[in-house]
């Protein structure tokens, strides 16, 4: 059967969205549609502008022999803008306060749909970097982590607090929990990293960022590298925050259990060199 | 600035893979792309054509003052095959094999591409139930329960073994594991369910299904209805499966330290009613 035009677009945008970062060949396309490959680079044009255009990603065109296309997902500032809009109008919401001045925050770890577009808003950013893999700790980071891993097409490590039969043979380090001043564990599987990967670590939350400087020295066990922080939510706090460069969404400024109000305000993300 | 018909196909695509289970007007399209609704209705059906056509998914059509399209994401029976198939060569392979004839399975799990499709595959089977949020233990199943939830545009429901300081009051219960016959408990946050919902349970494992009755059993404390069981692996076992209708991908039949040998079958995922 031979494709149509306006059928192959709609396949051709779907079978992009589903493989993002992956290099396909023009050859795919054709020998799929049982299409020219003329025919096939005048469809990639129109899908590379319309996703320029509505701000939904790049097409990279890569020529040569070993030639072919990829999808870099990549979100406009205003539709970024709106994501973080949205988390921080729920972010607000006064039902999330906990006892002890924490937010309840698991119905938006819990949202699949607003997850995965955090994960696009971060990857966005690390889209023109190496990354290798996403690291987080069990268990609020691991949907942030599957999300910017998904569109970065990358894996995701997950380093636990204690060490299960399931991991094999792991690397374990004690390291100072920034808030509590307690020492922790934390454990990660020996065969989840290679030597020399670039690492992109994650989390839901961070305040004195004891755990991020935990994965940090995590990844120098490995001989791996730190390509980047991600923080969803930041809270303000009064000593310097223990590693150096991160993004956050949003940050959680002040909490009054008495008043029940919460205070948040925009994240680093745009001021740290945004696009 | 008004859009071609070629522009339009592509971004309604990227509009409707993002936004899944959604009932979108067709006054939204139309006033995104400034175009009759007529022109609009003419695209929507090649999306539809193409997406049936290509295993895609379906596109319903509600008619009405508050009608619009829907997009239920649903995979051909000869892709969600290819996807079993894939699973079941990456199992067998030989370095997975733990001490115990455990399987490792963190790198898999960690494939954000491979649980996308994953996640995709259980949510064929129930995008015509009525399905209202995806419940995993933490933290194995995490990401399936997320990828299944995406599909379905429902919210994750994540229960913990130990009660934690942000998920306010918890709902606690005792269950026994079912291959160690160990007592166990589990916790979730009593605001994470409303009474009457229908909940689709998930999880990485299962063997004699101790996990699973746990949670079945959880949801009747919050007076919520099993929707189904959806496993990624279940293994052999010589007792009866203590929970009686789940859908699996694959068997881990039997595993031989001593010759490195792992011996994988297909699930029940098409002895199910299938497709």
């Amino acid at each position: 059967m031979k494709w149509k035009r306006s059928e192959r677009l709609v396949d051709i945008t779907c079978y992009l969205l589903d493989n993002p970062h992956e290099l396909i060949p023009l050859t795919f396309f054709s020998e799929r549609y049982q299409s020219a490959k003329s025919s096939i680079s005048e469809d990639l044009t129109i899908v590379k502008e319309t996703f320029e255009e509505k701000g939904n990603g790049k097409l990279l065109t890569v020529t040569g022999a070993a030639g072919g296309v990829k999808y870099i997902p990549q979100m406009a500032a205003t539709a970024i803008k709106e994501v973080i809009d949205e988390l921080m109008n729920k972010l607000g919401e006064k039902d999330r306060l906990l006892p002890g001045g924490y937010l309840y925050m698991a119905d938006l770890l819990g949202n699949p749909i607003l997850m995965d577009r955090i994960g696009k808003v971060f990857a966005s950013r690390f889209a023109e970097e190496k990354i290798d893999a996403v690291m987080t700790v069990a268990t609020k980071g691991i949907q942030i982590a599957h999300s910017i891993a998904r569109h970065l097409n990358v894996p995701v490590v997950i380093v636990r607090r204690d060490s299960k039969v399931t991991e094999g043979s792991t690397v374990s380090i004690n390291y100072v929990s920034g808030s509590a001043r307690r020492i922790q564990t934390m454990v990660l599987s020996r065969r989840s990293m290679q030597k020399g990967q670039r690492v992109l670590l994650t989390d839901d939350f961070m305040k004195a960022g004891g755990t991020m400087l935990g994965m940090k020295n995590l990844l120098d066990e490995f001989e791996c590298e730190l390509a980047g922080i991600a923080v969803l939510v930041e809270a303000e706090h009064h000593e310097e925050v223990l590693v150096d460069e991160y993004l956050s969404l949003a940050k959680l400024c002040k909490v009054n259990e008495r008043s029940r109000t919460i205070e948040i305000s925009e994240g680093n993300y745009f001021e740290k060199g945004g696009q």
